[in-house]
């Protein structure tokens, strides 16, 4: 532990937001959008928001959307993205910029925060980051837990136990559960002591990768050598050696649940008003209608409705007209145009894919 | 009376076809579209479906789509259009095309065809007509009318008596009604002798002119007089003096109505297969769903649907995914998107009335 190396805010900017298609694509992926109008992406957003919390900020994103990083955060300094070749979700992206940051700095702690939540009291997540940072520093793994607002099936949960003597505001990890059915969800809330797991985790740079040396060596030791290699001349040569071979996983798989299961994880609970914005209907939730009912969201031109209540319409220059329809979504995009009717939001995916075979 | 003249087709081609919009607007109206994906226009069809039985083809059409009707009918000579400076419904526009044919031909008979109709079955039209146009040549005003193919509200009806002896297949008519309620629709159909009315008329010239003399005196003037300049060099002034002022009135009522009630309209009954592509829901009951349940028109691009039955998508280039919505149109057009339910084909009007106020 490097007691002047300060905390390093992990930014994994990956996931093209399928269900958000064709407002979302490969090219464009929710990261980058604008969701919700306020004229920032969700990464500038995310950046931002940790930014007051952290002495630097690393954003590991794919290779092809570099530049368009770069463009959205143009105080990014050359060493502050880490291109993935590959995407190999979230444990080798998040393990690579820890070893890296690490070789940079000496141990000290960091916190992964994704790129595309959407967090409305951003003081009290900076808050929750500093109690997270101080159990951190103390060894723990810590996730940042988030207040039930309801009986979600969306999310996986965390389990608490009691508060962890001398440290206010943490307590110890019981468990890690998967995504529940609408009764466990249920069960859950009311017996209290259950967040949502937003994928929050911080640590400091040698606890995180001294777990995954023993709960998956391989990766720890591929994230090393690409560490040592990286400010110099062999980072493309190596990342074409290792990288293709990092196991795929998820950083929930691969070091909260088992070491939660060895009490070595802490939650902070927070009151952090926050959003995954998974689908249009999450979207349309978040979002105010106009005077005539109507929700707009990256768009100028006008939209009438007649007999057409709860209509939400995304993108597009020309005029929309919808006539006799109730609670329809309709996307505006370069690559399609997309009607969306009530309860319909999970299949987006599904006609994304069979979109992309014809 | 001049047994040398021949038949002229009068063709008024106007509206807009506003329920069909934004696949037609004011720059291309209806009867300029390919609604069936047949290959020609409304307007074509039309040209070819009455070119075998008449001696030559007026079309009357607005100034502004004279080059557009010049352009889809490449055959039609320096004479054979006629350009309104602006919409005077169809009366003024028939007698017009009446007086400058009897000028240039003498008297001789004629018949009045929409530009915008569908007729499946055009050997019996053609059949039609020449039985009509022996009744016409007797001094009759004919009306071709339509077997209803069921208690239809959207059109007026003719009754019909007893037929006219010595002309077979010609009945005289009692009288015309608007379009009924559905009970009273049902009871005519029930009685028989009831027929839609699409609107074709057939009729000498002069005993166009003589009616048009009796029911509407300054109008039957006005197109004299016009036709009278029609030929030389006085006709754009002519038609500046005497156009604005002439009377805004249908056919059926400046006609046929007060001529029935004299007994001196007959009606030439026809199986025909006669379409009036009035909205969305009519063109879509007229197209064949393709293998996956969808209606294409005008339209390359794919669509993609999940859980969306009975759709109908028009014109675009870009792929349309619908996803949970049943028995929707969408129109992909230049002028708007529109996105139609069920049963709200009538509101479509309405719906850009309120685009256009924009």
């Amino acid at each position: 532990m490097s007691p002047d190396a300060g905390f390093s805010a992990v930014i994994p900017a990956g996931g093209v937001g399928s269900r958000l298609w064709p407002l979302s694509t490969p090219d464009h992926p929710k990261f980058l959008l604008d969701l919700l109008g306020s004229g920032a992406s969700l990464l500038q957003d995310t950046v931002a928001r940790v930014a007051p919390v952290s002495d630097r900020i690393m954003i590991v994103t794919g290779a092809a959307h570099v530049s368009s990083v770069r463009g959205q955060l143009p105080c990014l300094g050359d060493d502050d993205v880490i291109a993935e070749p590959s995407p190999h979700d979230s444990m080798p992206a998040i393990a690579l910029a820890a070893a890296v940051l690490e070789r940079r700095h000496g141990p000290h702690s960091m916190g992964a925060f994704s790129a595309d939540h959407v967090i409305r009291k951003p003081e009290a997540f900076r808050e929750a980051v500093r109690i997270a940072r101080a159990a951190a520093e103390a060894g723990k793994v810590v996730v940042i837990g988030i207040e039930p607002r309801g009986p979600s099936t969306a999310f996986g949960y965390i389990k608490a136990e009691a508060p962890i003597e001398g440290m206010e505001g943490v307590r110890q990890v019981e468990a890690f559960t998967e995504k529940p059915d609408a009764s466990t969800a249920e069960a859950m809330l009311a017996a209290g002591s259950h967040y949502w797991n937003a994928g929050m985790y911080v640590t400091r740079t040698d606890v995180l990768l001294g777990h995954l040396s023993r709960t998956h060596p391989s990766l720890e030791q591929g994230v090393r050598e690409l560490a040592e290699a990286w400010d110099g001349p062999r980072r493309a040569a190596e990342l074409d050696r290792i990288w293709p071979d990092l196991t795929c996983i998820a950083i929930d798989h691969a070091i909260a649940e088992p070491v939660a299961a060895e009490g070595g994880v802490a939650v902070v609970p927070g009151d952090l008003d926050w959003y995954d914005i998974g689908d249009f209907a999450v979207l349309a939730s978040m979002m105010e209608p106009g005077p005539d009912g109507v929700r707009l969201l990256q768009r100028e031109a006008g939209v009438t409705t007649i007999d057409a209540p709860g209509a939400m319409v995304v993108g597009g220059e020309r005029p929309v007209v919808l006539v006799g329809v109730g609670d329809v979504t309709v996307v505006d995009a370069p690559d399609a145009i997309l009607v969306l009717g009530r309860d319909s939001a999970q299949k987006v995916k599904q006609a994304m894919e069979g979109t992309r075979k014809r």
